[in-house]
């Protein structure tokens, strides 16, 4: 959950581009490298909600990484998605190596439909790939009255309290939760003091990392944002024992196990690194990476409306709390990326030069004309 | 989730006590304020299974806390539990105002009950009192072969991110996964940078709090434990925005939602405080305090066998992790509260000097031998 407008990025130049022009212009790329029609747009959809959401790092900027995925034969782009296993609330799902932006949606719908029929619908999936935001599929549960969950596992870049290994992903936790007049909850979090995208923009500008947020390959503290590609590691949520961090650790943790040792896919250090020229692990104890998604319909616990009115008291009490002298007010998770949401599809959604040339090599690349 | 033997205990003047001088003095009381003998050892035991893992906050130092609720008449100790909505794999509880510790193991049970026939099955619960530790409730789980989860509100004592007012309670998280041949993995943690318990300790001994545990009450950071009883709030975890504090409130918001706004409970500010002495909030937006219990079949994902395989594996790897220099080893989530509970199991549960006076107390009020 970004709570602010990535100010990181305002300071670096950056150019305005319509979601209509990059929405036809990915999903180009995507056909170009064998998706369907259907699945392109599909993954169009979950990949840019993450730049009007404001989660740069999550939108475009990846688009080169999966299709440098699919050139190493990690990502299939004609899965063959299906269910493993299923009982009345469950399923597991075979990812079939697809694009996670394809797999995710289709175990998300898996979710919701159990939801309808059992009151709650819960879908661990293995042999997949990066699944771009978990506020995506989250959300996909409120248009249905129903509470969204979405997990996922990724790449170990985080290392355990006390630990210098990179064991664990940033491994993010979202939760969706429908209100009435007012806009729904959503709380999209990675575990770790500071989500990886905010360090890379870091290292792209030489910049200082927080004390807290990176360890140095011998578990130090540093402020040097390089440290994470020298063998250094993120810091789970709660940056040091005393203040927590031991469960940052174990919410992480739980998200691997939900994700992975549930569906059957690599857990731990065994994840797959998302950059294509990482090698894979010597050993996979599983298939491709997991994720985990839980959809709980209102209605099985009390009357939607009732609920929602409820919901709508609570969001006012905590939006109208007293802050702290010179204090923003207090803000309901999800608030600042609705509003970047809004923004960006009115104004468009700015790029950073290196994202810009990276889609113009794609262009070239796959012969299609960049943004006319 | 403590993940230490609590030291700050060990260095104040203390008395043992085996465990069944505990259980039978704190069952005889709660019988005399008119448990049935079986609700008085099911909470007898919730009750105690705090004291042997080492979260002494929780154990029989809150039991004259519970009887003062009962006197105040906020706690019935002859509820008629009973399920008001029902799915297949949801329930919703109301605990019509019974110990929570009663109440809790009540819910849980139709969680399990539910996930035998549907997969999963996930309980809300209304008109509830204070549960114990959120572990006892979760880890009944393990023994049939399912992951459990216990969440609860709590009486409002943390500021969100930005607010000087108290709007959330410490609301625990616990999730219990069972394994194969290692012992279960049980992260219990509350949402904030450090639990109540260990600030009602310092309290106690008027000792220096870390600085990101607590803040006074215009929001500035303070190391006095008191100023959390002159208006000031615990933090939640992430200890301040720079290092994800608004993950710790929406965290803790989550668990407040689940368990009340879902169950019809109350919620944020207005959920009843836990001391007898502190007046009702004047609002009550619904009943008592309240829970959530989630319980996973592990054979509705895939073959129990091959999941503990993995968490076995899991549960290596990460335990032989390599440390940081000096450190001790690497932690499993669950790992000190079990060792606790065997080392106490053999040796006794030591009590502080406060708590043995408050315990003799209760036994001269009620007319019981304290402890032969």
């Amino acid at each position: 959950m970004c709570l602010e407008p990535c100010p990181l990025f305002l300071r670096m130049p950056e150019e305005l581009f319509s979601y209509q022009q990059l929405f036809d212009f990915a999903k180009a790329i995507l056909q170009k490298i064998g998706c369907s029609e259907q699945d392109a747009e599909t993954a169009t959809k979950v990949l840019l909600s993450a730049d009007l959401r404001g989660i740069d790092s999550h939108g475009v900027a990846r688009l080169s990484g999966y299709v440098r995925l699919w050139e190493a034969k990690r990502i299939n782009t004609r899965p063959s998605l299906k269910i493993l296993h299923e009982t009345l609330s469950t399923a597991v799902v075979d990812g079939d190596s697809g694009l996670g932006l394809v797999v995710a949606p289709y175990a998300m719908q898996i979710a919701i439909d159990k939801a309808k029929q059992a009151g709650t619908g819960w879908v661990s999936v293995q042999n997949s790939n990066h699944f771009g935001i978990a506020g995506f599929h989250a959300m996909m549960a409120l248009e249905n009255e129903m509470i969204g969950i979405a997990l996922t596992n990724a790449s170990p870049l985080v290392a355990p309290t006390f630990s210098i290994e990179r064991l664990l992903g940033t491994n993010p936790i979202c939760v969706a939760i429908p209100a009435g007049e007012e806009p729904a909850f959503v709380a999209d979090m990675a575990t770790t003091t500071a989500a990886n995208g905010k360090l890379e923009i870091l290292q792209r500008k030489n910049g200082v990392a927080p004390l807290g947020w990176i360890q140095d390959k011998e578990g130090n503290y540093s402020t040097n944002p390089h440290e994470l590609k020298a063998g250094g590691a993120l810091i789970p949520l709660g940056g040091d024992k005393e203040h927590g961090s031991h469960k940052g650790y174990a919410l992480g943790a739980i998200v691997d196990i939900f994700s992975a040792v549930l569906s059957g896919a690599n857990y731990g250090p065994w994840v797959p690194p998302f950059p294509a020229y990482i090698p894979m692990p010597d050993e996979q104890p599983g298939k491709g990476i997991g994720h985990f998604f839980g959809a709980m319909r209102i209605d099985a616990f009390r009357p939607a409306d009732e609920f929602k009115k409820h919901m709508d008291k609570w969001i006012r009490r905590f939006r109208s709390s007293k802050t702290i002298k010179d204090q923003q007010k207090v803000l309901i998770p999800g608030d600042p990326e609705r509003e970047m949401e809004e923004q960006r599809m009115n104004n468009g959604i700015p790029l950073l030069k290196p994202v810009i040339e990276d889609l113009k090599f794609l262009a070239e690349r796959w012969d299609i004309n960049f943004i006319e």
